[in-house]
């Protein structure tokens, strides 16, 4: 192992090669990332994963109510990743369940960072047409997770998909006393203009569905909230095996996976989103269920694994879709 | 969090929309993974890791010289994995220095299982030919990564390329002595009759390297001796960035990371192998290198973590390929 040093890996010979005259390589760089299209089988369902991107949210104000910016930059660095700066993974689930396709929360829509907003493409890479989609079932109101379902003009992005919401996420979001309440917040009151300018012309289109109820055949929403005070998990199942897609009850797991107790300032209520996300990761850990996270890195599914201090998200082997054991 | 117990998990309520005649899903499943093919840049480089697959293994014989059976199907438990079943994972990096368009490893060629073998399809969603590669560099003889080179019917498969292997590897497995004092072992005779098959006749375009050297502009060989007698690992450099590639240094994490003292059967010498694999992931960890394995879960890069016991492998998160903090 004596090669093993510092100096082999910054050898002192590459000066050599490299100052000779450059050939080209015969096939030039590509320049952008390859597809994100991950896909699973769950009983008699397909699930594909499909990328969205990520958006490099620089932290200026505190992130954490109860943590340090030492604490989170910490925890940042110990998962290899710059600090002050909060990667947000978003990653959407499209189910096939042989008789519909349902599409979970919409992705971007490119329209909070240059860095996300592939969904589409990556759907199109998958060999699926917006006009495909029957049903779009959406986690919450913040706009990362409905901004999929309009183009910046306005128009309709899945023309055939029934929308399904959760009731309580819709009567916080579209009243006008809440819109009223909350104009102090900017950001708040920027998520209500928001939440309006996707629904409020599709009204009539949009079904309201009761936490805890089935939105589809084999997807059943699970009340968690906190982080809105609407906001849904959901249990996809099929035959004996299931998922359990946790939305934004813990997002990205470097931080809130591994602490658990942290309470980001987008969780709007802190405590009870707190209390729901340790509820959930100390289940998904005692039953070693398969979970999904939107805000997990793609493709987002894995195993939550207890720790001395909290939880750790343990990523799925990638494999092919062929059955494996 | 009420609605987060075990039923909701299996609800009842699903055989009521199940039960009603099956519509069918406006897109039919797949039935096929999506791309195996992942970007990332490393100063002036643009590497791409290409999947070739998974061989779902059955631990037939005792696969760890000094762990028992148990011990072996506890570690795979504790990642989530099936028992009895060692899932090996194949990986390449291809890198373009801009000069060159470099190829560390070969793939299976479909040769070896049917759940392997995409390695050419994912290059060509890379959008790359295999005429447009200019170097092929190759770790060691073992199958899975010298196949690749050829077709069934012995054609090269990359025309243009030169082919680079360690100097120790070529003298042990095309030495004539060494094939007989061998034949004793099934698995290794066919090894050594596989390495004629795929060199013998392209020998004279076969350039041998002494581990250690630069293989290409950028691209210099560390001994990692012990998997096989010539096995070599590589470090990429461009600027101030740099990659380990492991090559088979630690193969499964799960296994050979969380415990690199493990001997397998299928590194020839057990302990100097060990002793090997220890001294890189100590030396990976304390400098918090990024590494890359061929036989870690698609696509293959992340970091090695110190842990009471060995080490863990901490996989890198899924990117855009724009610039990133």
């Amino acid at each position: 192992m004596a090669l093993l040093t510092r100096r082999s890996f910054l050898p002192a010979t590459a000066t050599v090669l490299a100052s000779l005259p450059l050939a080209a390589a015969r096939a030039p760089a590509a320049g952008r990332q390859g597809p994100g299209v991950y896909r699973t089988r769950l009983g008699d369902f397909e699930l594909t994963a499909l990328y969205d991107g990520i958006w490099y949210q620089k932290i200026e104000n505190p992130l954490v109510r109860n943590a340090s910016r030492a604490e989170v930059n910490k925890a940042l660095t110990d998962a290899f990743l710059a600090p002050d700066v909060l990667p947000i993974n978003f990653t959407a689930l499209m189910v096939d369940t042989g008789a519909q396709l349902v599409l979970i929360d919409t992705g971007t829509a490119g329209q909070l960072t240059d860095s996300a907003g592939t969904l589409l493409d990556n759907l199109a890479l998958a060999g699926v047409k917006p006009a495909d989609i029957d049903i779009i079932v959406i986690s919450h109101f913040h706009p990362d997770h409905i901004d999929g379902l309009k183009t910046k003009d306005g128009d309709k992005v899945f023309p055939n998909a029934e929308i399904k919401v959760p009731e309580p996420e819709w009567a916080f979001w579209m009243d006008e006393a809440s819109l009223h309440r909350n104009d102090g917040s900017t950001s708040l009151h920027l998520y209500f203009l928001n939440a309006r300018r996707i629904f409020r012309d599709i009204a009539k289109e949009v079904t309201r569905f009761t936490p805890g109820r089935e939105v589809a055949a084999g997807i059943t929403s699970i009340a968690a909230f906190g982080h809105t005070p609407g906001h849904c998990a959901f249990a996809v199942s099929s035959g004996r095996s299931s998922l359990l897609v946790v939305s934004d009850t813990a997002r990205l797991p470097a931080l809130f996976v591994r602490h658990p107790e942290w309470q980001p300032t987008f969780d709007m209520d802190g405590p009870r989103a707190a209390a729901t996300r340790k509820a959930m990761l100390d289940r998904a850990a005692a039953d070693r269920m398969l979970v999904q996270g939107y805000h997990f890195p793609f493709p987002g599914s894995g195993h939550i694994v207890r720790t001395a201090s909290g939880f750790d998200f343990a990523p799925a082997m990638w494999r092919p879709l062929s059955p494996s054991p």
